[in-house]
């Protein structure tokens, strides 16, 4: 880790602390307090449980107020209600606690009372040097150390090997689904980040931690609003250079801007003025959650396309004609084409393929399709240099197809420079399956248009490269 | 059932035999006559293998040939390779047996030789009166009488109590995949029938039988060509008038449309052409395999919308904010308005939603929802005669939310004349919650743009109805 400026300092104590308070930790079963607390448990900082009317929780000592913590206390988790929560900032600023996170709804999103309580908040940062995480922030997560502060069942497990993504969201329930959906299927998660209303700590705190922490290959944010607009658009081309800033930016509509007013307190902004600088800055968008995570772990795990020539194999030929129209059909955020085989690619896919087969783009191998030839297939198409990304409709259905597929075709995208994605169906067993290939580092969606809009975000990513490139 | 011409009493029998011959049965596992016989075994039918080398299968006596066989047989599924099922078909034609299924591939989609053994199927129907489906299908499942001679898995389990929709698909792999998918959460199942290469039975055939049959209240198709255009199309107005009917056409674009001549040997057509013709005759149009499932559970469960003001109830701000921002951008299928709610309504809201929540829509009950304020406002919504359609973003986090939330809604949308459709998710349990309230009569999908989708299909539904009165 490169060496890191204070603020950053701070950041990366707030996401690796060695000691963390709960404020409101309890041995009430269901309570925020007692969920966090427990949860908790499973990272190895020193843990300190606050709370004036218990002497002992889940074993732990437990303290009566902030200030009889012994030492050094890196995180504050305050898990209890806003008015409270006011109070209890205040004091873990006086005691130089570096990092605090308010998980407390009722601020500024409620009306009047909450603007006026958030208002209180606002001065511990300058007066302290403390930084807040919040109010009204669901925590962060962080799989690699098991520092996890989310108190809402969000299907983590999966995610606890890790990965490189750092996921920033500003309203608790995004980030909720989307660590849920995300999970289903394999998603390698470096951080999560709940911004909730980020009267201190904001997207552009992260993006500059983010941005340079060398364990972070993709950050996706979900903003409703963006406190710094100039400063963060200029950090996210210069982060953008080095890798990929995905950013879901709701309220794009009359109605949907005006519902960010009522859900944040603050306007949306200018859409076309959003969508515009984006494009300009080097930000991809994304404009749901499964669209935001679906590009994340696409954009982390594969290599950008270096131009956009899709060449498709299949061995269930209505999937091949529908994926050649998807790819064809026209998208703003890019072009795509089918790419035009060579003829020694074609030779080489007719030695093993059936008689009957079309070998031309895109490839269709029948129902008769084998591990075998849907490998060499790949293959040939791997080595075509008029082909920039491949698309494999991999159905487990025919007969001669065995699990044994998705170790072969992961060998041969091993070390492989163009992206290779991932299209499979199969009834019940559909995410099982998408799961070994992400397993096996490879990237899979259970539907077409999934697919196709991964390798959309692919060639946006080559095209983004090469214009900062030039730029530079 | 009202009285059927010759034709359709064929198609009747073809799917609910009294008698099914298998010729090709076999007692080694694995094989395609193996698989089939074993399926057919759960179907009330009288079964007859056929094969002149074994006795008896799986303890049925077995008949050497056709010729042998007692007494009328309805169908005969003849599951041996291409060559072989030529002959085979020409004696079930010679023994009067009325519908004749062939699973073999091999003909015409793998060129010339093909080309040529198809060619002498194509005279058995005109000189025995026998109905060929196939060669290259598929063939039928229903799932009323179990009678189900698909040999791939597919996953249909949970189609078995059956449903309104007829499923026609011209792919068989199109026809699995997309069987496994409307399965994972429900589907409502009339019959599923492969087309194949059509020699005889074909999309016209079949849109007669289910525009007519009672049990059916949704047809959805996939197909490449189109056989007898103009009929099919005047025939199409004529059922639509009574139930949806949704066709999946492939081969848009230029690739595709070649792809498809290669699949299928069959030109695709202009798809212009075909996009203002199934606009005129009242089709209704999907792109891939989970639009034409979606659509089809949809259109079979909810009643079509009588207007495009659509209303929007979530706990979630975030997903409030998108789900406006998705009605609101345009689509060439349907244009959706987020409703504007009565005062009335808003008030009604406003009673036991918190005082923070935003009861304009889409209305934002925040995360301090309960069963009680969801189902009020949901009733609230139901009343309001601005509101068209509801789409519920039902999320299970939020900590006074229960699972009885589903009865609760359920309760509510009884006999309610307006669509309402749920998006939910919850990580690896979404499946489970959409099957839930599949259960218990309502429609989900468990993303944002497939619940858009659905209700675009619904208001177009809504449009096409109204087209076709006014015409009448």
């Amino acid at each position: 880790m490169k060496a890191l400026d204070g603020n950053l300092k701070k950041i990366h104590k707030l996401l690796n602390p060695e000691s963390v308070a709960v404020v409101g930790a309890s041995n009430s079963k269901g309570k925020v307090g007692n969920i966090i607390f427990e949860g908790l448990r499973r990272c190895k900082a020193r843990l300190y449980p606050v709370n004036p009317h218990e002497d002992v929780i889940a074993g732990y000592k437990t303290f009566p107020q902030i200030a009889d913590l012994p030492g050094t206390i890196d995180v504050a988790v305050i898990t209890v209600r806003a008015e409270q929560a006011v109070e209890i900032a205040e004091q873990c600023g006086r005691n130089n606690i570096d990092n605090i996170i308010i998980v407390a709804g009722g601020f500024a999103e409620t009306g009047e009372r909450g603007k006026a309580l958030e208002a209180r908040l606002q001065g511990i940062p300058d007066r302290y040097g403390s930084r807040i995480l919040g109010p009204n922030s669901l925590g962060v997560f962080v799989p690699e150390n098991n520092f996890d502060t989310i108190f809402v069942e969000h299907g983590d497990r999966s995610l606890a090997e890790g990965g490189g993504i750092a996921f920033i969201s500003q309203s608790g329930s995004v980030g909720v689904e989307a660590l849920g959906l995300a999970s289903n299927t394999g998603f390698p998660m470096r951080a999560f980040v709940g911004l909730g209303n980020k009267i201190d700590l904001n997207e552009l705190d992260f993006l500059k931690f983010f941005g340079a922490d060398d364990k972070t290959d993709c950050l996706a944010l979900y903003i409703e609003n963006v406190e710094q607009g100039r400063e963060f658009l200029e950090d996210a081309r210069k982060v953008s250079r080095r890798k990929p800033v995905i950013a879901l930016k709701a309220g794009r509509t009359p109605t949907g801007a005006s519902a960010v007013s009522s859900h944040t307190g603050k306007l949306a902004g200018s859409d076309r003025v959003v969508s515009g600088a984006f494009r300009q800055y080097g930000i991809q968008r994304a404009f749901d959650d499964e669209e935001l995570c679906d590009a994340a772990k696409t954009l982390s795990y594969l290599p950008p396309a270096q131009g956009n020539r899709v060449a498709v194999i299949t061995g269930a030929g209505g999937f091949g004609v529908m994926c050649a129209d998807y790819i064809e059909t026209d998208s703003p955020r890019a072009r795509l084409q089918m790419a035009e085989l060579s003829d020694k690619t074609i030779s080489r896919i007719q030695e093993k393929a059936p008689p009957f087969a079309s070998c031309h783009n895109p490839v269709d191998l029948t129902a008769t399709v084998t591990n075998e030839m849907f490998v060499h297939t790949l293959e040939a198409l791997i080595e075509d240099a008029g082909v920039d990304i491949i698309v494999c409709i991999t159905f487990f259905a025919p007969h001669s197809i065995t699990d044994n597929l998705i170790d072969q075709m992961a060998a041969a995208v091993n070390d492989c420079k163009k992206p290779v994605m991932v299209f499979t169906e199969y009834g019940p067993f559909t995410d099982t399956y998408l799961k070994e290939f992400y397993k096996k580092g490879m990237i899979g969606f259970p539907s077409l248009t999934r697919a196709v809009k991964a390798v959309r975000f692919l060639v946006e990513r080559g095209r983004i490269l090469s214009t900062l490139e030039e730029e530079a």
